[in-house]
């Protein structure tokens, strides 16, 4: 039996238990606190930025791979060098941890993406401005995530705390129609499996919905999703499921916006709605295992996230009204805002989809 | 959370893993050993003929349900005195522990099965296959499973050892086309919900192979199983699933077979087949939450029985040479002729989804 350890223990670490589980994986979880949302496989509480922890529990595993993008390269680097297989790699992992190596290696491998450049003073974040129409996007390189360390800034000044701690990702703010994910497993020997290009729906910086597939996306945008994500995960060697985020700009170009290696919120549709999930494929990706097919089960799905908690009786009254929804506890105590679960439903008409799926959700507001 | 407490930790229990992380239910199970197939889920191992460490383990929980069916009655009857929700309930339960009790419940009911007696004497027997045309088959009441307990006799000294040890069950050995099995749960507070009937494929007196929906059926018998199966439900107060196992007799007449009284191996199909699952469902219906859709996710679902082993390198030969399979493995030792795991292929045409299961599966040959 394999044995996979993964380096936190959030929700992407707990939907990783049930394909774990039917393919005879052992997985284990390195947890932060006893409480993590997949406390039912954390084999270990410690600190993931501690070398000896994290190398102490990697020795037991075949293979290491994430829950976050959190773990340092100085602890991701030790573990290489004690000969652990780390999927995805510290070289590729990089790319997903700070955002001015990914658009500067993007650049290089010829992905459309924003126009961007690295500002290390006002004045450098000035003459973007200038040079686009005024405003732009001013990110933080590392740490963001789900809206924060982003802002839309029209003037330097509003960026100077950042950038008194060091240099910021500049953007262009794309005009775009909608945002679109492409996900994409590939694994150590090459083989790689894009799923159906979705339909992201953020709000507030944070995804709120996805569409699977995208609706009325034309096959040039499909193409150039799947011809991007595929460059990407060969480009960096990505081991493990890769999430592209993208969007479809006014003027039709699908551009980068951000990417994830790791399951993503954009592919928990995937679970109820695909012939492999991502959990599943990424689990068999870094275990080098052949990947599988990434059909839909049906014309249309729709996952919508839960935010806050999702009280017992709560969910006893979506599954009520719902009889076909699948909904996904995270084993989360309530939080305002906090991402506590996700209910996907699926069918052939998407209206229809649509709206159990959102009555489903409704229940827990 | 409500927390579930399952008794014996076998792959059914262990299979209920996945749709509990989920529902953020928290599964408990009360394993024989160690290594039981379950184990992630054991928090305790224990006797589960022990009184006294079965109400020890129970009284944590919210309810109770069970892998397998032999948990005794007194230990059974003590949880019931004791306060615990017990589901199925020991009045229930008995009938898919003893044969006996459960061919007289059903003839009291009105259920069609084969003609049978009680035989406490090889007079009795011999009286019985002289009514019958000199065969029948023979059964001892209580634990029998998977062709154990059960021989066609054309002569009552060949039952001599077992009528030693009590009485049996004697039934009409019935011509039958082929065997089907009807699945469905039912809650404490009433809801009941059948799957699509299906066609088991038995190898040995064992379960090779399901198809779903049992191919060629038709209307009458269709709703001859599902009309058995509702009002055995009802009229036994079955909470959880409840399988229904029929022969499809020559002459048309829809008999039951067998019954049992948990998730059951003709229902693994709904895995990976239908909107809800036999282990979800069997959740829901013991914490009374409302049941979930049971439509089938494709035309058709093959799920094919692996004994023995599942090697790892074994399991990444199926995934290599059918991406769309969904394996499922037991996490047990190698043991010849064991249940050790299965795969399950779902589709629109018959004959590929039924080659590439099989292909699938032979992979562990």
């Amino acid at each position: 039996m394999p044995i996979v350890g993964v380096i936190g223990a959030g929700q992407l670490a707990r939907m990783m238990i049930p394909p774990a589980v039917a393919l005879g994986i052992e997985l284990r979880v390195l947890a932060e606190a006893e409480d993590g949302s997949a406390r039912l496989a954390a084999t270990q509480v410690g600190d993931y930025r501690d070398v000896e922890t994290v190398l102490g529990f990697a020795r037991a595993c075949d293979v290491i791979t994430f829950d976050h993008e959190h773990v340092p390269q100085d602890v991701l680097r030790a573990l290489v060098d004690a000969g652990v297989a780390v999927r995805p790699g510290p070289d590729a992992l990089l790319h997903a941890q700070d955002k001015l190596t990914m658009r500067a290696r993007l650049a290089e491998l010829g992905i459309p993406q924003p126009d961007w450049t690295r500002a290390e003073t006002a004045a450098d974040l000035a003459s973007f401005l200038d040079d686009h129409g005024g405003r732009a996007v001013v990110k933080t390189p590392r740490g963001g995530y789900d809206g924060k360390g982003v802002r839309v800034v029209a003037d330097a000044a509003e960026a100077a705390d950042w950038l008194e701690a060091g240099p910021v990702l500049v953007e262009e703010l794309v005009p775009f129609q909608r945002e679109l994910a492409q996900l994409i497993a590939r694994r150590p020997s090459g083989e790689a499996r894009t799923w159906p290009l979705v339909e992201t729906v953020q709000r507030g910086g944070v995804c709120a919905e996805v569409i699977a597939p995208a609706p009325r996306v034309t096959d040039a945008v499909e193409r150039a999703a799947a011809e991007i994500a595929t460059s990407i995960a060969h480009g960096l060697s990505v081991t493990g499921v890769l999430a592209v985020e993208l969007f479809e700009a006014n003027d039709g170009r699908v551009l980068v916006n951000e990417l994830a290696m790791r399951p993503h919120n954009s592919g928990h549709v995937t679970i109820d709605g695909h012939t492999t999930s991502q959990f599943e494929q990424h689990l068999r990706a870094v275990l080098d295992w052949p990947l599988g097919d990434t059909a839909a089960l049906a014309e249309w799905g729709v996952m919508i996230n839960v935010f806050g908690a999702l009280p017992d009786d709560r969910i006893a009254l979506a599954l009520g009204h719902q009889p076909s929804a699948k909904v996904h506890a995270y084993g989360k105590g309530p939080r305002a805002g906090r991402k506590a679960g996700h209910v996907t439903v699926i069918g052939s008409d998407l209206d229809d989809v649509a709206y159990r799926a959102r009555a489903a959700a409704a229940s827990f507001d």
